[in-house]
């Protein structure tokens, strides 16, 4: 099996993810929110591009959904939820649909749709998701969702992990390409990650909006062994 | 002033590169046979992305320019000199205009001809053409060939080579992009340079086909104080 990873949403190339395995993360924070709300016994979240499109899907629910997501970081009008994972509590998500759209996740969701599998990944089922890939056995691709079209460190280092986490667990060779050896090296550089992504953009973008509990909360290792699939517009 | 880093010839988007200073960074071994050759008195290079194109040029030459490059790591059918920066020796090239076609190299240039100014970088000249970067003063893209449209770790630590000692020199702040900052961790993190890129994909077929010795050089660093300038279709 061969690991590779694509650094942005917007650098998606359709030769690069047809059958294969993708794994979408979004560490900060759409990734670990879906993780999070599925974990909480969210029954589905369906992920989409625009504000409008998710009114409207939530129109279409009566009601009976839960609207999600963000722009420039804050809450949309009119949404019931922001993208903070305490916004997602059990109280609030059990049992429940969500709409949820955001700058940087659902985007890179809606570019991989043709992938073979789409996994969710995040710091918080980062070891669950590297056993699944390895079960799988199939070529995989790591989409970073990046920031606004851009590298972003703190997905780098979450794939980083997520990489590192299968080598160590494989007993089988695992070929990675020079991008995921370079992320698997920045994971295992630095072990301290708060401090590795506290000059980066979206970090900084996040703690000057109040968000640092959302931040430390996002690289947690390991508190869910699930591991979301997106099928037929959903993400389970 | 803002550095920023296009991971391979693939990747560049004409919205990054539009009103930049553009660096082309293709360590094994374009960019270093470019710096070797105008080091050692070559009047030009013509950089083409087809094999018959050289030709054609050259023919329209008659005869009085040399034809340069690789395919497949090889010296190509019919060229004067292959892509090994020995081949480009004084009594060689002194005086003359070399056409030359490369995989990922030649390709890189061309993909770049809207950028703002080109310059040509490696290990070679990485001091002197960060000094010429901080002189200039506007925002700046490195962008590494990569290899067959992929990253590639030798063009990514040269990036960081160049980051690093552009910051070091600078009296004032340089902003880095989140791939800028993570290049230039890679180069501090890895002060052995040929350790670091040896499980690289470029490095293990170039090692293949007999070329260590060309790896050895290509990694040396600050040999020239050379800095290439792409204009008008020429490398001088």
């Amino acid at each position: 099996m061969r690991i590779d990873v694509i650094i942005s949403a917007a650098d998606v190339k359709l030769e690069k993810i047809k059958g294969k395995v993708v794994v979408i993360i979004d560490t900060l924070r759409a990734t670990s929110v879906m993780v999070t709300s599925l974990m909480n016994g969210c029954e589905k979240i369906i992920p989409v591009r625009e504000v409008e499109e998710a009114k409207s899907i939530a129109e279409a629910f009566r009601g009976s959904c839960l609207l999600g997501g963000e722009r420039g970081g804050l809450k949309i009008s009119g949404f019931d939820l922001s993208n903070s994972p305490f916004d997602y509590k059990r109280e609030v998500v059990e049992g429940k649909t969500i709409v949820m759209t955001t700058t940087n996740g659902t985007q890179a969701i809606n570019n991989c749709i043709e992938g073979d599998t789409i996994l969710v990944g995040c710091f918080l089922n980062g070891q669950a998701l590297a056993e699944k890939l390895l079960e799988m056995e199939q070529d995989v691709v790591i989409v970073n969702a990046g920031t606004n079209g851009e590298f972003s460190k703190d997905d780098f280092i979450t794939a980083g992990y997520i990489i590192s986490s299968l080598v160590y667990k494989s007993s089988v060779d695992v070929e990675l390409s020079d991008i995921a050896i370079t992320a698997m090296d920045i994971y295992r550089d630095h072990p301290d990650i708060i401090s590795y992504v506290e000059d980066a953009y979206h970090y900084q973008k996040l703690k000057s909006l109040g968000y640092e509990e959302d931040i430390k909360y996002c690289f947690t290792k390991d508190i869910t062994s699930i591991v979301p699939e997106i099928r037929d517009g959903y993400v389970k």
